[in-house]
Formats: C-alpha cells, structure tokens, sequence
C-alpha cells in the first residue's frame, strides 16, 4: 500500500475550503462518485452499527425546494452532488440483530460466538441515557458527523469540493424528503463538485486557531 | 496537486479499522504525529469557531489511569499516541470575538467587513436551543467528531492505525486531565499508533452494510 506522504495529504486539506459557489457545469464523474459513496459508507461508528442512511439529492426539482429550506444557499442547486446525512431516529434490538447477521454473513462466524456482543449491544441501545451523549439523538447524530468527516476528507484526496452546510431548516427537510416516515431525520448537509473560478472565498488564506492552540500536551 | 486515485483511497480506508491490540514497541515518528495534529486542526467546523481542544496524553501514570477510567482497554496505555477530543462547553460572545480577530490577522482583513458575520455568530451562540441539535453541547460535541473523523482518515492515508474509543467515563477523565476547569469536556478518545501482529480483529474482514442499503438516491 503506497500511503501519502505527510505533505501531501496536508496540500489537499489545506485545498480544501467550504465551497460558497460551485461551477454548475461541473460534474463529478460517475466512477469517482461511487467512490466517494464508498469512502462515506466505510466510516467507522459506534459498534460499527451505522446508525445512518445517506440521501444523494439528484433530482433538480428537489433541490430547487431544499435551496428553499436552506436560506436560499445556491450550493443546492449548483453543487454537482448534494448528500443528506441523516440518522437513524431509533436504533433498536432488531437493528442490532440485523447487524449481528451482517457480521455472520461478511465473516463467515458462527452466530452462536456473536451472543455475547449481541446482548451487550442490544443492552446499550435499550438504555439511551447510557450511550455516549446521553440520549438516543445525541448518539446517533454524532456518528453522522464521523461519516461527514471521512466524506469530506475522502472528496479533498480526489480533488473534489465540497460544503458542509448545517444551515437548513429540519422539519421542511424531513416533509420535502419524507424521512421519518422511513426512520430517518436530517442532520447535516454534504455538497459536492467544483469551486467555482470566481468563489471569492477560494483565494482567501484558510483560518484556523493555532495548531499549539487547540493541541495541547500532557 | 498530485490526488490520489479513487482505488488508492479506498485501498487506505479498507485497511483501516479499530484496533483492539497496538504494538507497544512502535511509536509513531515524530514529524509523522505533528502532520497528524496539523490535519486534525484542519477540520472544518460549524462558523469555522473550532469550539474543541485536542489532548495528547503522553504521561504514562496519566494513560494507566486513563485505562482504568475505560473498561481498562489496553489500547489506553499500548498505542503509540492518545489524543483526547474535547468540546468546549460553553462558546461565547468573546470566543467569537477571538476568532474574528483571528481572521482580521488571517486575511489581513478590516475588522469593519466582518462586524455583520460577527453579530450573526454572536447571535448564534447566544441562542444555543437555536443551534442545529438544539443544545450548546449537542452542537458542540458534533463538531468534534468531525474532527475525529479527519484524525481517522488523516492516519489512515498515512498508515497509521487508529481506535476510536467512546467507551470510558467522562467525569473521571475529567477529574484525571482536569479538563472541565479549563472551559472543557472529553467526547471522545482517538488511540493511534501501530496493530500488534497477533490482533484477533486485524486479518477479519470488514463488516459494513452493503453501500446500496445506506446511500439512496431520489
């Protein structure tokens, strides 16, 4: 495996901007986008049970209507991807069950030896003011900000821009995509395509504390 | 910019997953851990505010009690570095007031441009129920998985093995880092360094919903 050297991988975050104004002429190609899906997908979570669903926005009337719940903000309509994380508003023993056979299938193991994780897990999700955050919600829409995480950084090792945009309004999200009816509610928003050339953002210097600011040793 | 394939990034995210045996003889060079550090500072965050500090817990009496305040996870004393997510508890008027006068030094801006963008986030702020997850700390602890998302893929492109751990007590971290006194709260620990040859987990293969069950498309 060739890894990156460390200059490389800081050129592309450094790359990396919120993208205020996409070129809506250009589109992400169809191979690299799958890949992107893929990276989103191979985020890690908590027990790995991928508390999420992520909606790729493609059709433009629909876009026009979320532009509308999102402050008007023209990444919707002009960014070449739109994907919607959402998290799962529940995640229950039958859930867990369903991973516990995911895990029996991908690895060929004997459900019998999974009994123990499984009763842990199912335990877990049983007592929300247990998990990590305190609540169900909390829990389940941090996970999505890890997918998000490794969303962005995976579009930056392409050569792909992206906007993470939190500025929208929930419920209209929710009646525009029908998501709870499905299990699901919105959490934050991943734009993806190509910087426009006149971005007035794009030129700016990025700002960012100092790295001896926010990291500190003990 | 030289980016990476599409096969190249996967290959790196495949290979990535939580460690549960470091090697505790391999140590992470040093120019390698401070490009790691850089990446984590370069997550982006709601505003750009970065409301999180990142602990790196060298102190060996320090980690053995970290352990013991995380189901005594071996990951807490064996691998190579231990970074601490923290949020911030409380943003502020004078938190965004910092950050303001970081851009003007920055971007070599007039603070004047910016005094409507700084009432927005003051406004913001101010209003906590008003924040997208509807609380000071969900918002907050959200960011901060953003950044542990990019501390994961950062290590991963550089092959580094990661463990993300979420299992411990948050008020013992506290009493032991003495992080509360400081304006912070511990979220989430990222353990870093190098797989053991003989972890159990390292030769499994990856249990992930298959893509077409977690992204759709409408």
């Amino acid at each position: 495996m060739r890894s990156l050297t460390a200059a490389d991988l800081l050129e592309h975050l450094n790359w990396r901007y919120a993208v205020k104004k996409f070129d809506p002429a250009k589109k992400i190609p169809a191979d690299t986008w799958a890949a992107i899906e893929q990276a989103t997908a191979l985020a890690p979570s908590s027990y790995g049970l991928q508390p999420w669903r992520f909606l790729v926005v493609n059709d433009p009337t629909i876009r026009t209507k979320l532009r509308t719940a999102s402050w008007n903000q023209s990444q919707l309509t002009d960014a070449s991807h739109i994907l919607v994380f959402c998290r799962k508003i529940v995640v229950t023993a039958s859930d867990v069950e369903a991973y516990v056979q995911r895990i029996v299938e991908v690895r060929n193991a004997p459900a019998a030896s999974l009994e123990d994780y499984k009763k842990m897990m199912a335990g877990s999700v049983a007592n929300p003011a247990g998990l990590p955050g305190g609540s169900m919600e909390t829990w389940t829409r941090s996970q999505t900000y890890i997918a998000l995480g490794f969303f962005m950084s995976a579009c930056a090792m392409l050569g792909v821009d992206t906007c993470p945009m939190e500025g929208f309004d929930p419920a209209k999200y929710d009646e525009i995509l029908g998501l709870s009816k499905q299990g699901y509610l919105p959490v934050v928003v991943g734009a993806a395509g190509y910087r426009a050339s006149d971005d007035w953002l794009a030129t700016l210097p990025k700002v960012r504390a100092r790295v001896a600011d926010v990291v500190k040793h003990v």
